[in-house]
């Protein structure tokens, strides 16, 4: 249980009041009630017109510069550095998933799996041969994995998520349910040019087109990952081919999300629901794919590109560029292309006067003639 | 085992002929036999074209008016209103996942979990502490539900669905197999402005660029989910970040489908495959988004909006409207800007080439003048 | 333990130098160290620009007429076939996932299902009655195969892959992590006419809007799977209604896609990550379909077709056509489309400056007039 002056100073910040009140939880002020004798929930007022819903004898979260008495609280905590308040608050409340401290008596680990001090593994693990794993993993029921791969301290492993064999990854890495790490690449290759060769080569045309069966290429690279990466629900990242598949420090994978095999993601990015990463793509540091956003096979986005909302990028992207659209380019040309299109009905009603106009021009100035 | 006359009473239907015949299953005609000793398939040949097919001594469900002697059947059963026939029938027949009555050995349950009577779970199910079922429940393999999540009764939860903590459903939900709904939401911050918040707020150029790390916002808010929904295969819903992210009752939820956190879904939606809602949007009642749909954060869709296949929809839309396009418009203006930007090369070439005209005009009329 | 011998008849190629030396991988030339006791990993160097990073004592693969005294090789082989050397070598080191030879005791597999000779089966697999699985079978752990489905020879299913009931699959079929084949289809249908069929029918106008709820359409049809089919991690194939869903021999399917019920793919298709395709559509032979394309519901593509990627295709496309934009047109049409549109703000300015000429023009006949 966190009272009011815990919470304080977990956030770092000013109480005011009775600060042994205890709090369960953060709300909205409108569905945060007076304080009971088991305490009770806090409530988020970081601006005067959100404290209009307060109500006298209820524990808030207020900016610097508000007063409580007014308000009729309680306690109160002055939120410091607004941006992180969040942050610093939702943490000191998540429970997490729910794993009880020490192995469960179902999970199948192999005897050649080294596992940190302090693990919490739900039932049905199971974990493979020469696994490493450091202090204080969390890791949930029906997680699987393979023989070899080596992960780093404090990993947390939501149900079902899936490590394959020859996987590194370094410290606090967190996989939601059902994340894929480490699944094949799809790469295949067809004893003559195929069809998608030909066309890439001859930018669409076909000569002739040829029965043509798929051989398999294995993927021997496994995934590296960094420190401080978290992977969505059900989002897939495929092992390399001969080398890894790597992803750097910092960065952050939405649900839904598929890295292809050989791509390299920087660090700190960003990549939203649903984002696809081709094949052999090099995505630089602090880039932010938006959801939907598709990556075409084997090209390169610079470091701090940002990519709008299911923009189709085809092509290389220089450093630093925020681009849009489909296919994608410059953030203010695609302004002005869209501005353009919905224009373009218009247009055509105009050229087509305009053409009338020109051809009654003529025939006056052939007759003046 | 149903006979022609069960199968007729179940679709609130009249029947013919022997209708103590035994259906095993429904199918197109020509796929139809005879009736054998042991019963058949029954054809479902509800209007003339398709009834030319059937094979005399076969079972078929005909059209009111239809002649079943026409067409030799030993058994007939007349469509009652058709639209609803499909569902009737097929419910029919449908014996579902494959999960015996009682709870599998294997299965972890916490002590303090509560079951209502009926209940048939399979194996390797994991059910944590608090959790509350309903009646009837049928919990497949691999299944996992987190602390103190509320579910009604006869809910259907297929292999390996996901359940996180602190997620409550009504009655009749359905999981496909891998559907995860309560994983954490794709929420961070930077401690200075990110670079996406620059750009929102200066529309699309950039000052500088900075290193940033992000710091995740944890979600507390758990998912809310009606009556009636049905959720499909390896689909994430996550949780909210203090308030619940909410699915209304009679919503239906397909494959690979991506719900953000925080978002609000009204009432008798239907979100098909692929689609993605960034978070915090809030959707309508009745609202069809069809597969691939893209629905940007922080936005609103009324009621009653149908947005047609791939559509990407980046602003707020009125209810009751139709929309298409990426970005989405009005279908009609769509269907305009696509004729339009097919004509789009015709209309460089006619422009160019009234350039020249005027041009020889303007030369002219400058001789003349 | 594989030597340079070994590996050279494994991939049909003339070997060199020391052919006893063992190989414990394939690299690339800057990766590849010289051959120590215990062997190492050979440099795949198949020209000779990628050959000046080799190293005096290691091992690599040539091209053919390179020399391997000029590198100061130890061993190496001689690629032949070089468009199918990287399936046969990554085939070579591959061992796959980690399935111990026999059936794990915790597996919980019905009396009544036959289970082919040379099978191994991970820990909490979950097989239903009635199923059959032919030789060789390696089934890793968390997966679950429902009641009735028959498998061929030499499959592969990856940790945690759900095969429903009345699934029927050919030879050498691999799941990657969390494929789901089976679930039900997404299949609604409300008493009276839908909004969405009415839009369908008026082509975008709705003349009231009424409340409607979903009543489910349940999937009777399994799925039919050939031979030597892929279906990538967390990808979905579900069920049809009547008959079967079809997926033809030799198709390779991505990560994360999505097959509808009723639709039927060809043979020797690639369906690349993300990609949708709605309810009942038909997918010829070796159609080729790019990441995130997506196909509409009830149409047809032909033979061959090639999509680029992201393409979203709302109508039928006949044999051979490659394709590409949003709405998917053919190739060449798009890059005509894109070619104007990026020109269309120099275009409106153009039309604006013809106008004044014209008036101009307009204003000084009618004065010479």
């Amino acid at each position: 249980m966190v009272s009011v002056g815990d919470l304080a100073r977990a956030l770092d910040a000013r109480s005011w009041g009775d600060t042994a009140l205890r709090v369960t939880g953060a709300a909205e002020p409108a569905a945060t009630q007076p304080v009971s004798a088991g305490g009770g929930t806090i409530a988020m007022a970081m601006a005067p017109k959100y404290a209009e819903a307060l109500k006298p004898g209820s524990m808030a979260i207020l900016a610097e510069g508000m007063d409580p008495e007014a308000y009729g609280l309680k306690a109160a905590i002055f939120a410091p550095r607004p941006r992180l308040l969040m942050a610093g608050l939702t943490k000191a409340f998540d429970p997490g998933p729910d794993i009880p401290a020490g192995i469960h008596a179902t999970a199948v680990i192999d005897a050649s799996a080294r596992i940190g001090p302090g693990a919490a593994i739900g039932p049905f693990v199971v974990i493979g041969p020469d696994v490493m794993i450091g202090a204080n993993a969390r890791i949930a029921s029906h997680v699987s994995i393979g023989r070899g791969s080596v992960l780093g301290d404090d990993i947390v492993l939501h149900p079902g998520a899936r490590i394959a064999h020859g996987v590194r990854a370094g410290h606090r890495l967190i996989l939601q349910p059902g994340a894929s790490v480490g699944g094949d690449g799809f790469s295949f290759v067809t004893p003559e040019e195929s069809g998608i060769e030909e066309i890439r080569r001859t930018l669409g045309s076909r000569e002739d087109i040829r029965q043509q069966h798929y051989t398999r290429i294995h993927s021997l690279g496994g995934v590296e990952i960094g420190d401080d990466v978290e992977v969505g629900a059900n989002a897939t990242i495929d092992r390399g081919t001969i080398r890894a598949t790597r992803i750097g420090s910092g960065t952050k994978i939405d649900n839904l999300v598929q890295v292809g095999h050989n791509c390299i993601v920087g660090d700190d990015c960003l990549l939203c629901g649903l984002v696809g990463i081709a094949g052999s793509s090099k995505i630089g540091n602090r880039v932010v794919l938006a959801g939907q956003v598709g990556v075409s096979d084997n090209i390169e986005i610079g470091d701090d590109v940002i990519a709008g909302g299911a923009s189709k990028i085809f092509t290389r992207v220089p450093a630093g560029r925020v681009i849009l659209g489909h296919p994608a380019v410059k953030m203010e040309t695609q302004m002005e292309i869209q501005k353009a299109m919905r224009r373009l009905p218009r247009f055509a009603q105009q050229l087509a006067k305009l053409q009338e106009t020109v051809t009654r021009l003529l025939d006056k100035t052939g007759k003046d003639a």
